[in-house]
Order: structure tokens, then C-alpha cells, then sequence
């Protein structure tokens, strides 16, 4: 592994970090306005009844990302600020830099782009996918090496979203083949690359304390209750925005309850696994956006919910480990588990779900070729992130990026001046071996 | 005591959450369908309107039963995991099953049961009574014993729903007699059936640390905030429901300065009490629920805030030692001081403002009754749910639901799996007495 | 320093406290109704159509304040009850406060006062200023101390609000100057009149742990994810409000990605400051208010938003140290750095929108007068606050407010009851210190 060259590397991420804030005020200040409609009092009327149709929705996610996406992470002990701060900050650096892109592309279209709710929710999605790829290699990486996966991951999620949705008229409105499973398998690609064949040894640090766990339980607990937000925010208004809401609702509570069952019955004295629950409560809700705003029976949403709880949990009780072992793949926070399988058995269920829908209907014809889509699609999102994934995760093998060694991995004390120092030496760490660990990193 | 048999209550619990769950899928295939509205366009902007109107107050209602109360939960300073994990399960499953039955009611007199979010808010109110009355039990009991809560609750909260609403016409729109005062009544008599005569002796992981105090407090403000939700949600829209929120406002907001004063005036060196704090801050909104849509001034709501708020702290210093001296009566929470004494003040206060409505107008004879039926309905609750507490208290006795035994209350680590063992031999207790504990527990 | 009177003073809070609850009743019982709209159902629609519109913005503040506000403050570690209590008192005191007062004006001029969530808004954003005041004297202040300033502070921040917005017509929907500027330097002018030219010694309990920096970390995020809905709940529905809501965003995201630039550019080991972060990330929040609903391009709230978290970090380093120094200048949270200066730098550019708007429009002459009104209300605002702070600040040296003794500043044991003191004898005192303290304060 590189000796991080102490003095570069430091400067790296506020210079790149800078100059890219300022190469975004260039490009709003040439690209980006926003759109005034007319003073009419009748649109003033419309304008202000999109606002409050989409504005709780919008708020309900943001809560998501910034609070609940970050406190779920905060289950590395020593590495919570951490794990908040740069969920924080990718968030805003992929949201701002798929803006860019965004409007790039609608710009050589349509002329001027104008910047609205709607715009800043989609590439709000683009960022998603980061913070959900960066999972697998969270806690090993520096902000540098964070940063590039972005910057890497937009715009292929970008092309990607393209080629599955508006080419191939993939239906997934709740992004669960567009988001979750491209978002899966790019970072599993990027930590197959990055970490290589060498087994990453389990560090003290890594293990969740009863503190930490408690944090991220109520992490989890936020994005379960807002989850419906996510997948139905941009669906119709009127039935299919209601259903989309009663799916994911019905599919959230599905996978709370057999989380318990599945996580309980797994293990030999039928205690719970903290991890299981943070992850498995979530499942539903990755799995129901392809069919959320599909016309299936409650009872389908009921099953997906509890099947992609009980694919989680088992993932992480033989899968996680299996992978490690014969593949030695790193999955920091088991994305595999909550984004993969889910994922994959949601985009199953869409293909079923078109298929029993067309046996109703005459149109099966249609209905065969948009089965056919479905599937497609997913192969797309799967070999694309992967493939792409791997090359990304090449990248961050530069020595430039600054990886932080083993023994400095999952420790806030790298990134943040933390004042009170003696409350963090680490478990098993001295103080003595603190102070050494300080010295040299200055 | 039984002592637990190891391996059968250990399946126990997961195996009749599965059997609950595949019965509930199979229930859900039969019976339950969304309602379609037709594709007319006008329509499609209806149910769009509906949905803005109730949506983001249900998202108010889920963090507050989700993150809030699964916060103030957690004073218990070992018991966060399971606190918050209990709380989310019961929810869960209380909900399920409350919307079997009502919809088991509905078929049979309607045939077909349509699901929308209205559906699902009654079926959560029920889970609610479920999470009110276990806070009299809470550390001392096993989830299976909670589940048989639960299972017992929800359908007997139905019937007194009906009974106190539809068949006597109590006006109750937050809920302060069908779902506050029932829950404490049932949660009391389940205590006193489970524990009996038998004092149960004040255990070292009871007592509140610095840290879960904290916690605890950030639950309540969770809870304070959105409140003004729960109590409107199912208001008549327009003005009656514009003044149960401000009702609740005000007295919220009389509540917690009440609380202050109250508990500073109560300790000799005028110290707060977090516990008074905690829950005397909520009083109110448990008091106005049965007068928040009644057109009462504003300085009714003030003053009902701030009564409650004393007679919870009053309830917290003086009332609770007594019961537990008296009728060895336990109460965990402190449930009857915040839901049980609003309660019934909250019951008087809707005599009250209907009988001085009546002076006012003509139709004095039908207020009379209708004050009749309010107080008709207070004492409906408490007897039925005193009553039918004690039963369900009785079938928590049964030895195969594995109560867990004095030592091990309070302890996450006979719940969960949390592999940082070092940092919680619980206070008092040392690592040894710990690996003692959990080798009897494997 | 006075000693503090064993008795008198632990009774004044509650007493005061109850004494103004109890007015509070009797002016609500003579003065304050509703507002009653006709039973036509036309208007229950319009009724509920504005509820909608403004209440899921009302609770996204609430929880800015009570949560997000609140845990902001936890990063004092012996010192987040009381943090988080006393925020939560002074929010529904100085509300209470400001609804009198702005009734009893109300009622001078046109009878009655009507009660409804505008007013209630106007009288919490009244609430608001008193909340960050206090952040100047957070910990060395008794109870006592900060009820005193909030009794000066609202009436004080009426009036000024009066001359600024009603008198001068100054643009401020989001209340930079009349809010934020206003309550900075009021705080500052208590802080230096209260502790004069005593400087005060670093308290062992002053700094941050890793723990407690995280939970205000958290308080943060909330602060930073519904700040939009802080800014533009006033604002003319429509796309004055759409902007607001736009450029609030803008300036938020702009901040977050800056802070991490600046407070890393800063330190010589690259490492970030958690201080700098809690608060970088909001500057842009305060600087955008007053030009949010503005006309102004896209790249004016990126610029404004980068620009403000520039000076806040600026601010933190250097300046904060520097009138410690030179003008023993107490400011425990840095609110000159996070309200004063972004709120300067705000106003700044609400004189420049005006001004480049002139240019391009003919009303020129009355753009000129306009700009010179922001400037003046800045003007007003920074003097106002600053003289009338220091009397209030002079007030609170009254021996009978009992300020704390330096030895249990930071401490809540000093207002709590906590019954787990073992973990509780603050860092670097032993028990034996703490049982000492404790037996001086009974």
C-alpha cells in the first residue's frame, strides 16, 4: 500500500473541492435560470399547487438522505462524524455536479435549461446512487477516493438511467433497477478493484457497540418511515401516486415483521442481529419501487415486502461471508443485502407482475414485449455498474488519493480535529499508541 | 417464576410471527383490494387533493410512532435496542392485525374491504393503544408476552371504539377516551395481573443515565412537535380541523412551561426531573384530544395544557409511589400519569365545554345528553379496559411465553446479539456475572 | 460573584414562571379568539386550502427549533439536558410572550385579536431571536438569567421589526437582518455587559467529545434540511415562494461543500473542525433570506451561499479568538460567525440585487431608494440590538438571577435531577469532587 505522502494528499480534496465549487458558479452563472412563468393569478394558483404537491415529498427525502442515510452509517463506532460528513457532503457534490450534467445534456437539446423542484429531485436520485455504492467501501477510503467514485458514478448512472428507462421504457418509478441495483453492483465493482484479491482483515474498530447500533436503528427507522415519499414522489398524481404510497406502506411493514421472524429463526438461541434489523426493515422498500405504481393486489406488495426481507437476512448470513471468502469482496455495510437482492427480486416482480396483468387484458402482445424490457433492463443495470464499477475502482488505486492505511481505518480522529482526545484512542489502542498514530499523520 | 424452558420459547416467538404473517398474506389475497376511482381526469385531481390534504400529516403521525415514542423509550439505559425494536414490531403487527378484523367487520357487512391511507390511520390508532399500554410493562416482559398483548388488545380496542363512538356518540377526535384512557386502564390491568402481589424490586439497569436521558428528551420533542397531526388527521377539514390544531398548539405549549414549574416547585433545591420533563411536556395533547375540534376559546386549550401538565408531574411524585405501595401496582413509563390523569381530565373538559355550549344556544336538552354520553364513554373505557386488562394480564402468566427472570431484565444482551459484550455487563454487574448470565442463556 | 442564596433563587424560576402563566390565562380569557370563517362550504374549502399550504411548513419549523435547534446545542457534553431544556422553554415562553404583545397591539388598534398560524409564525420567529441570542451566554447562565433576556428580547425585537420591515420597507422574507443580525449582536451585547472585561477561563466542560460533537452534528442536518421551509413559509405563494425555496437550497448546498473547503484549507493537517462544519453549513441558510424571493439568477444564491460559509469558518479562526482577546468578547457558540456575519454578508447583497435589478429595469430612481432602505435597516438592526443588548445584559447582573459559579458552569447537575451520578463527575473531576459540589448545592 502507498505511503500517504503527508502533505499533498491534505490538499488534495479542498483544492479539487474548490475548484469545482467555482467552475459551478461559472456554469450556473452562463447555463442556468430558472423558469418565471406569467404573472397571471391563475398560474400564480397553479404554481403554488405544484409547489405544495411535491414540496412535503421533496422535504420527506432530503430528511432521508442527510439524516437517516447518515445515522444508519453511524454504526462504526469511531467513524460516525465521519460517516455523517462525507454522506453529507457526496450527497451535495453529486447533486451539484449531476445538475451540471444534467443541464449540459438539456442544453444542446432544448437551449437555455431551467432549474426547478423537479430537476433538482432527479439529480438528487443520481446521488443516491453514490451514497448507496460508497457503502461497500465505506470506512477503508478517503474523501479523495469518495470523490472520485462520484464523479465516476453520475454520469454513468446518468447514460445508464438513459439507456434503461427512456431507450429501453423500463417501467421503475420507484428506482429499484435504476438506483438500487446499478447502485449495488457499481460498488461492488469499484471494491472488488480497489481492494484486489488481499482479504481485508476485520479491524477492532469495525465492530458495532451497542451505542452505535442504537444510532443506526434509528437511522433505519427514519428511512422506513419516509420511504414511501421516495418512491411515489414522482409517480402521476391521482391513483397512481395513492397506490404507489399504499404498496410501499404495506410492502415497509411486510419486511419489518418478517425481518424479526427470519432474523430470529437464523440464529441458535433466536437472539436478533442488530444489522439484520437496520437492513432487512428496508427491504420492502427497495424491492416495491418497480411494481409501487403498477395495479397489483395488496397481497403482492404484502409478499415482496416479507420474500426481500427474508433475501436480506440470508444474505447476510451466508451470502456476505460466502462472497468474502471465495471472492474476496469487501461489502462494508452489505449493499448486496439491502440494494442487490431486493432489488433483483423486485424487477422479477415486475416482469410477473406485467405478465398475470396481460392474461386480464387484451394487450398481450404489448405486455410480453414490456416483460421482455424489464428484464432487459435489469441485465443492463447489473453488467453496466458492474463493468463500469471495476474501472472506477481501478481508478482509486492512484497513490494520489491517499488511501488510508489499516491501522488508521474507521477513525475519525484522520479526518476531524477532535478536541477531546482521550475519550478516542480506540479500542485496544493506548494512549501512547495515539499520540504515535497523531505525529505521524501531521 | 418458570424458569425458561431454552430452545422452545425461543422459536416461539418467530414462528407465530411467521404463521401471523403467511395467514395475514393469505387474508390480504382474498379480501383486501385498493379502490379504483374511474379515469375520469377531474376525479385523478381529486384523489390527488385527497392525498396532499392527508398524507403529509400521516407522515407526522409515523415519526412520531416510529422515532418518537421509540425514543422517549429508551431511558432505560441497557434496554435502547430492545426498546426501540419492541416498539417498531408492535406497531407493525398490531396494525396487521388490526386491519384484519376491521376489515373482517367490514366484508361481512359490505362485502369487499377497499385499503387506502384512512384505512390504514384507524388501524394504526390501534396499534397506538397497543404501544400506550405495554409502557406499564416495559423490561419485564418477553415479545412473545408483548405479542400477546397485542393480539388481545387491538380487537377489545375495536369493540370500545365502537361502542364509546359510533354506538354512545362520544365526540372524541384526538382520540383522549378511546385511545388514551382505555390503553392506560388495559395497560394497568395487565400489569397488575402479570406481576400480582409480588414487589417487584427496583433493579440497577432501571435507573436513567445522563446519556439515555438525553435520548429519552429528544423522543418527547419528536413527539411534542408533530402532535398537533395525530390530534387533527381526522378532523373535518376546514375550520374545525384549523382549530384543533391550534388548540393542541396551545396547550402543548402551556403543557411544557407547566411542566417546568410543577417539577421545580415539587424538588427542594428546585431541580427538573427528565422524567417529568419527558412526559408532562405530552400531557396536554393527551387532554385536548376530546375538546380539539369543539369550538372552545383559547384560553380553554391553555388551561387544559397546563392542568394536565401539573396533574401528570403530581401523578409522577406522589401518585405512582403510592399505587406501587398500596396495590403493588407497577407502571413502568409512568403511563397512568401521562395518558391515564389527562385523560380523564381531558373526558371532564369535553363535559364542561359541551354544557356551557348549551347555555349559550338553544338546544340545551340535546346537550345535556350529549354530556351524559361523554362521561357515559369515560367510564366505558376504564371499566371495560380495566376489566379485560386483568384477563390478558392472566394469560401472560403462561410459562411457555418465557417472562424473563429479574436478573435478565432490563438487558438488551438477552434480546440481541451485539457482539461489543465488553461494554455492557450492565451497571453493578461485573464481566464475570455477565459471561456468567450469558452462558446460561446460549 | 455573588453567592447564590440557597433558597430565593432556586424558587424564583418556577414562581416567575407560574406568575406569567397564570396572566397569560387571564389576557387570552379577556383578549384572544379565533377566527371564525362563515359555514359556507366554499369557504371550509379555502379554509383548509390554506391550512394545507402553510401547516406541513409550520411543522418542518417547529422542528427545525425544538429538534434541530436543540441538539445544535448538545455539543457541550455534562450539558445537553439542560441545553436542549431550556432551548425548548424559551421557544414556548417567548411565543407566549410575543402572542401577548403582538395582541395587546393588535387589540389598541382594532378590537379583538384573532388567533391563527400566521400569528403564531410571526410570534415563534420572535421565539427564534431569543434562541439564538442566547447561544452568546449558553452554560454560564442560570434559568433565571435567560427568561430575563427573553422578557427584553421580544418586545425589543417587535419594535425593531416594525421600523425595519413596516417603516422602512425593508425586503427581508427570510429574516437575515431583521432576525438573524438583530439577535447576533443583541447576544453579543448581553454576553459583554454580563461578563464585562473578565475573561473568562476554558472550562474542562466546554469541550467537545466525539459523542456529543456527533449529536450536534445531527442537529445540523435537521437545521440544514428544512431550512428552505424556514425562509420561504411567508413568502407570496407563487413564484415568489418557488424561488425562495430554490435559492434557499442553493445557498445551502453551496455552504455545505464550501465549509468542508475553507475549514480544511485552514488547518495544517488538512483535518476538518467539527465546529466548522455544525454551522459552516448553514451560513448560506441565514445570507439567502433576504434576497431569496428576489429575481436574482441561480448563481447568486451558489455565490452568496459559498461566500457566507467562507466567513462563517473565517469567522471561527480568526475573529471569534480575536475579540476574546481584544475585547473579552464571550461567544460560546460562535453566533457572531454564523448569524452576524452571513447576515451582514446577506444584506450586503439584498443593496446589490436591487441595485443590478435597476439596471436593467426603468424604475430606477425607486430602486435607488430601496437599496438605501436595506442598508438603513441593517444599520438599525446592528445598533438597536447591540445598545439594547447591553442593557438587557446589564440587568442580568442582578445578584437574585443567581448565575452559576464558574466551578459548575457546563453542568447538568446543576438543574437536573440525576440519578445516575457515578457517570456524572465531569471530566477531570473525581468523585469525591463531585459529591463536594453536590452537597454545597443541596
Amino acid at each position: 500500500m502507498a505511503a500517504p505522502s503527508p502533505a499533498c494528499p491534505r490538499r488534495l480534496l479542498p483544492l479539487s473541492l474548490g475548484l469545482f465549487q467555482g467552475a459551478l458558479l461559472l456554469f450556473f452563472a452562463l447555463f442556468i435560470t430558472y423558469d418565471e412563468s406569467s404573472a397571471l393569478a391563475e398560474d400564480a394558483n397553479l404554481v403554488a399547487n405544484q409547489l405544495y404537491s411535491i414540496f412535503p415529498l421533496f422535504q420527506d427525502i432530503q430528511v432521508m438522505l442527510v439524516v437517516g442515510l447518515g445515522l444508519l452509517l453511524t454504526f462504526l463506532p469511531r467513524y460516525g462524524l465521519s460517516a455523517l460528513t462525507h454522506n453529507f457532503l457526496l450527497l451535495n457534490f453529486s447533486t451539484q455536479w449531476a445538475l451540471v450534467l444534467q443541464s449540459l445534456l438539456h442544453h444542446f437539446h432544448h437551449g437555455q435549461a431551467h432549474l426547478d423542484l423537479r430537476n433538482l429531485l432527479t439529480a438528487e436520485f443520481a446521488a443516491v446512487t453514490v451514497l448507496i455504492s460508497v457503502g461497500a467501501i465505506l470506512g477503508r477510503t478517503s474523501p479523495c477516493q469518495l470523490l472520485v467514485v462520484a464523479a465516476c458514478e453520475v454520469p454513468i448512472y446518468l447514460a445508464s438511467e438513459w439507456a434503461i428507462v427512456t431507450h429501453l421504457g423500463v417501467l421503475d418509478v420507484g428506482g429499484t433497477i435504476t438506483i438500487h441495483v446499478f447502485s449495488c453492483y457499481f460498488g461492488l465493482g469499484v471494491s472488488k478493484a480497489l481492494f484486489g484479491a488481499a482479504r481485508q482483515p476485520v479491524h477492532p474498530r469495525e465492530t458495532p457497540t451497542h451505542r452505535s447500533d442504537l444510532m443506526s436503528l434509528v437511522g433505519t427507522l427514519i428511512l422506513w418511515v419516509f420511504w414511501p415519499s421516495f418512491v411515489a414522489v414522482l409517480c402521476q398524481p391521482g391513483d397512481a401516486q395513492r397506490r404507489a404510497i399504499l404498496n410501499t406502506l404495506l410492502a415497509m411493514s411486510a419486511s419489518a415483521v418478517t425481518t424479526v421472524v427470519a432474523s430470529s429463526l437464523l440464529e441458535r438461541d433466536g437472539k436478533l442481529s442488530p444489522s439484520h434489523l437496520q437492513n432487512g426493515s428496508l427491504a420492502g422498500g427497495v424491492a416495491i419501487g418497480a411494481v409501487a405504481d403498477m395495479a397489483v393486489p395488496p397481497v403482492a406488495a404484502l409478499a415482496l415486502g416479507s420474500l426481500s426481507a427474508v433475501a436480506c437476512v440470508l444474505g447476510f448470513r451466508f451470502l456476505t461471508p460466502l462472497l468474502a471468502r471465495k471472492l474476496t469482496l469487501q461489502d462494508q455495510c452489505g449493499i448486496h443485502n439491502l440494494h442487490g437482492l431486493p432489488g433483483i427480486l423486485g424487477a422479477t416482480a415486475s416482469v410477473m407482475a406485467i405478465l398475470v396483468a396481460s392474461e386480464d387484458t387484451s394487450g398481450s402482445r404489448f405486455s410480453h414485449v414490456q416483460a421482455l424490457c424489464q428484464a432487459a433492463g435489469l441485465a443492463v443495470a447489473i453488467s453496466s455498474s458492474l463493468l463500469t464499477g471495476l474501472l472506477a475502482g481501478a481508478a482509486l488505486r492512484l497513490p494520489c488519493l491517499a488511501r488510508p492505511p489499516d491501522r488508521l481505518c474507521f477513525d475519525d480522529l484522520l479526518y476531524f480535529k477532535i478536541q477531546d482526545q482521550a475519550e478516542n484512542p480506540g479500542p485496544g489502542g493506548t494512549a501512547e499508541e495515539g499520540a504515535l498514530a497523531l505525529k505521524e499523520r501531521v
